[in-house]
């Protein structure tokens, strides 16, 4: 037991409240598992009178976040606030001023990460960041330390527990995403911005954090597909399953070492039921990496809520403290690779399209010509028709072909009569 | 990039050599994640002279392991040789010598273990050991740092890839366990001693690793429940199916904080088949652990086989090296938490239950009047009758129940005449 970790919170939110409570009431032990003692030493919130449901002492509450960054004392610091700018700057401060600084904050990391890392690494501080993708999951430190031997083709996984909550109950309940995402708002389990849940920015927030750490490099969101699920319906996940599939928001990083090529992807898209991923649900979070020596792994836990992510940044806290014993930092992988990003329209895949025709004969030939055209070879088809509707529903799944031969395809059928409405496209994931 | 780590080898067999092989190969990219430069310097084998598929040059072979243990420029010591004895007399002189070790030895640190790091302890050097349980997955390190914040009422899953590779074949294959073991020892995916794996042995030696890392308890042999898979018959997995289960090899360790009891149990269980444990199939492993701060989390990765234990090595060698710049060691947890061993007769839990009787009337009033005096309830039953078989096969769950009444009324069945031999049961895992 030696030097005193002191410990200071920009922010003290529902995360914050819950390592704060957390460490408080488990002092002794974590002081333990710590090995060394550590102090709750001050907090930076927006309204120091609020009533709260953690006990933080009245004389450590400050409304000025220098107090905690410029704090001489302070050795670690919590940015749990949130926000991209004000955070920005408070985490540079906290760096010059020698500090060590733990976040769970993923979009500040995919839009400034370089920059803030550079900065520690320049100021000789620690920046650790396991909060900031699938709280209960140690995914970070799996990637980083436990799997260091392995380069990573691909990491795919579902990284947005409140899309996947309402993928779940969509399916499980028959509902309509409308119905569950409003059940889902009056839970508190969506952003106050729902776009960055269900137009996929967080999945992609996320997934530059696991492209950086697993490939040295910081993907702009510019440069990654990324699509959300507002346009999935109950029918696609039933004709999905129809297929063997369950449709997941998922995020795919792949890695071609050959050609030195990567791609970061965020779409919904069809999973084979019978593997991990498609079979987590609810809140849950998964990540699958393949390694060149490991293999595939799969990880699963929680997603978000208090208690995961608090978990993890108590993780990251014990971390800095061992850091502060004389613990180096960690590499970060491969920075010096050179990879370059692959060209999004020639990324391979197979995909699902839904579509209505006006129910007439030859329409199928027609439309199906129009496919033999754009070089999209057709592996299964569904038409279906209901009562009171005058068109026919078709749904199909594709062999091997790529983004652009579908676009293609796309922009060809909507130049035709046949089609009421735009086609919908999703990607098939397969093993 | 500082001192040169050196690292020696107590045996170059298969996962010793993936592990030679990767260092050597990738050795300026291991070298930049490392943080520092390391050496493979020296190897003991015991026939210097046999060809080996990995280049190691012969200078650095010898069959003396003082070489390796007693060499003063030799910082890491990677234990590769297997063993008990041999093993832990060289590990001790390593210590003693002021030198980390690494091992993938889970027979030694069952055995030894608590010896082993009071020693290393004592002579302030590192033992690293992510090798010793589920090679693909860091399970070692994602419990004593990724999960550090918790603590842990169960951890379970499947440790042994040998023993899931057979169930899964004969479910798959709906052959017999004696021609999957066949086939598994001709692809020489079972133990010299195929006992360590078909009995339990080998899965109980990694639970009380686990134990160990999550509670600071060595838990030897002799108070563990350990049962093995030769008696599960292919009718018992497809009725488990009936029953929507699977059967798997379980280590399942608990503790109960507020009675601080624990147990560690070994048995072969019918898992939900909705869950995700249950779908781990072939040579895979899987953890699935309750934290009382994270929730649940499952990980999944193979259990065996030269790549994905020498990935684990590696990440163990990485930590050693970080350990020689510096890094403080990890704290066990929880050591003086003071556990007691729960009493095994008394832990409860649902069953299932297979026999045979005669087919005469009555029979099934005697045996549930037996169930009743015990009393055990029962869930569901099922009885069938075969073609050319006079007898009457029963197989049923029950509600909940515990160890010492299932005895009870094992005993009391076994002493009616209405049984054709003895009734087999196993354990059901209830979320």
């Amino acid at each position: 037991m030696n030097k005193v970790c002191k410990i200071g919170f920009l922010g003290m939110g529902t995360v914050a409240g819950g390592v704060w409570k957390h460490l408080w009431e488990n002092r002794e032990e974590m002081r333990r598992r710590f090995g060394c003692d550590f102090e709750l030493s001050k907090v930076c919130v927006r309204d120091v009178s609020k009533p709260r449901d953690v006990p933080v002492p009245a004389e450590l509450l400050t409304s000025n976040p220098l107090d905690v960054v410029d704090d001489p004392d302070i050795d670690v610091v919590c940015e749990l606030m949130g926000g991209v700018d004000e955070a920005y700057k408070l985490t540079m401060r906290a760096f010059e001023n020698g500090k060590s600084v733990v976040t769970a904050n993923k979009a500040l990391l995919c839009h400034r990460g370089g920059e803030l890392f550079a900065a520690a690494r320049k100021a000789d501080c620690g920046y650790f960041f396991e909060a900031s993708v699938a709280g209960g999951i140690p995914i970070i430190k799996i990637i980083r330390e436990g799997l260091i031997a392995n380069r990573f083709s691909r990491i795919y996984g579902i990284l947005n527990g409140t899309c996947n909550y309402i993928l779940t109950r969509m399916e499980r309940e028959g509902a309509s995403y409308e119905a569950i995402l409003a059940d889902a708002k009056k839970l508190g389990y969506v952003e106050q911005d729902e776009s960055l849940d269900v137009d996929g920015f967080d999945t992609a927030h996320k997934a530059a954090v696991l492209a950086y750490i697993a490939h040295g490099k910081w993907v702009p969101l510019e440069d990654m597909i990324i699509e959300g699920i507002r346009s999935v319906t109950l029918d696609d996940m039933l004709w999905a399953r129809d297929f063997d599939y369950r449709i997941k928001l998922v995020a795919n990083i792949e890695c071609d070492f050959a050609s030195r090529k990567l791609s970061v992807r965020v779409y919904p898209a069809l999973l084979p039921l019978s593997g991990i991923v498609s079979n987590v649900n609810g809140v849950f979070n998964a990540v699958a990496i393949d390694g060149d020596v490991v293999g595939e792994s799969v990880f699963v836990g929680r997603g978000a809520g208090r208690e995961a992510t608090a978990s993890a940044v108590i993780s990251d806290i014990a971390d800095a403290a061992k850091r502060l014993r004389g613990a180096p930092d960690l590499e970060f992988k491969s920075d010096d690779m050179g990879l370059s990003m692959a060209s999004l329209k020639d990324m391979p895949g197979n995909f699902y399209m839904r579509f209505c025709v006006r129910d007439e004969a030859g329409i199928l030939a027609q439309i199906t010509s129009l496919f033999a055209e754009a070089g999209v070879s057709i592996e299964q088809l569904k038409q279906s028709k209901r009562a009171g509707d005058d068109r026919a529903h078709i749904v199909l799944t594709t062999h091997k072909t790529n983004e652009q031969s579908i676009e293609k395809l796309k922009s060809s059928l909507a130049e035709t009569s046949a089609l009421c409405g735009e086609p919908f496209v999703l990607r098939i994931f397969k093993k």
